[in-house]
């Protein structure tokens, strides 16, 4: 029941979202790409055989190049297996479901054109062993830091985790601050945002209303920040800062993601994992 | 006087190999980029403190961006400090050393302008913790693999094995092979070479001859497949065959490659370790 909920509530999100993507992209009136056709998204369904070689569930990645979104991957899955002995002992109650687990999630990530409107990052996830327990969280990558969008997508999370329990807000963007980190870089991969895991209060419905109300509060304030600023225009020394920039995000996930590391390790989907990768990246 | 010998050497080579690529930038004749600047290397030193706050020794990194190689990187370094207890394990003979190392070698990563012209790895570096042994390797990662470079490739690294030990060759390859693949692309790296490790057959003059070998080797035979291919002319789907094939180059580097890893996550000279990284790079 609990499970049908999720599933149900991430497609529709999923739905939604690109809904809303493809509406940016057709709204966009100036800027260098203007004259560009507006993008759609298209969509690849994929399944697995888990780690006993039986059917393991899959999943489907929605992928939009467009004018406003370079591009932009919207990734849901249900997906069922058993841990290998060896990651049992790193993932809570996977020993008493004797490695079984059920899993799914939305996971979207998005690398816009224009130098002035920030990437963006979105996941929500329920993972059952002999526990359940919802993940999730979304942050901002900018080229240009704004003080004003900063202030706004705070402002947003901390509203949305404030309708929940007054601790979310600061102990879910310490530990946004924490994980989106590159330590040889000595910098933050963005501004921030909200990262929260193993959250199972014994209420599922109050837990769940949580991780949708993350997902309706994303899809209110990123595109507020998208139209902001996809009107505007840009050099090729903003693009080539930007480029750069790529570059920090794909040392991130390939370096220190723990979804990456893990889905790459483990037999995951490829291309539904490294949809993240930036279409066009530099290095120095 | 072993130390100096071997840092000696990894000098000298660099000079000799920043010296021959200069010259293939000179030579350049045809193609897209015949009429911009000939490249030319600029060098940088670096120093860095040990595990302990101490004066750790330092590099060395020669860069060029030219119009044959788009971004080549040579870095020599001798580094001096203490592995911290939880890395000791891995490493040979490190606890009896109570941790303590030395370390010296050259690094060379080529990314190439021509999609005709394959980017190329080169290492040679020397350890002493209680032991000293000596590692290398060299690899060669063409766009479009061509018989007779990949022919002519390896019979010359045959030849410098076969001079020094006949069950090199086909130990080294197959350690390369193995070691430059990427089990989430089910993909080599590249075409291959050779990779060694932990030698020391107790005549540190032999070995070190080898590894002699190995760097005069490269330098023979790389320029001569980048000359046999760089006034040719390439199409724009070449170049993105390119920009795609190094997004590879990137996956295995920070996902799997041991130095990458091993360096940025103790502190090592992130430029250093990062100047592998592709200059321009596509992903799907």
């Amino acid at each position: 029941m609990n499970k049908t909920t999720a599933t149900g509530f991430f497609e529709d999100l999923r739905n939604r979202i690109c809904a809303e993507f493809e509406q940016l992209e057709t709204e966009l009136a100036n800027g260098p790409l203007a004259q560009e056709d507006a993008g759609r998204f298209n969509r690849k369904k994929w399944y697995r055989t888990d780690e006993e070689g039986l059917p393991g569930g899959g999943g489907e990645i929605s992928i939009m190049k467009g004018r406003v979104f370079e591009k932009v991957g919207v990734n849901i899955s249900t997906v069922t297996g058993c841990f290998t002995p060896a990651f049992r002992s790193q993932i809570p109650s996977a020993e008493d479901s004797e490695g079984k687990y059920w899993a799914a999630g939305i996971s979207l990530v998005a690398h816009m054109q224009s130098p002035h409107v920030p990437a963006v990052h979105m996941n929500l996830r329920m993972i059952q062993t002999s526990k359940t327990w919802l993940g999730g969280g979304t942050d901002l990558t900018p080229v240009f830091p704004n003080e004003r969008d900063t202030r706004d997508f705070h402002a947003a999370l901390k509203d949305c985790c404030d309708r929940h329990d007054p601790t979310y807000y600061p102990e879910f963007k310490s530990w946004c601050d924490r994980y989106f980190y590159l330590p040889h870089r000595e910098e933050p991969r963005g501004i921030g945002g909200i990262f929260y895991d193993y959250i199972d209060t014994g209420d599922w419905g109050r837990d769940f209303a949580f991780s949708e109300d993350v997902g309706e509060t994303f899809l209110k304030i990123y595109p507020e920040i998208v139209r902001r600023h996809m009107n505007e225009n840009w050099t090729d020394a903003d693009r080539e800062v930007q480029l750069i920039k790529r570059g920090r995000y794909v040392e991130f996930n390939l370096l220190y993601d723990r979804g990456t590391q893990f889905g790459l390790k483990t037999g995951g989907n490829t291309e539904a994992i490294l949809m993240s990768m930036p279409p066009t990246v530099k290095w120095d």
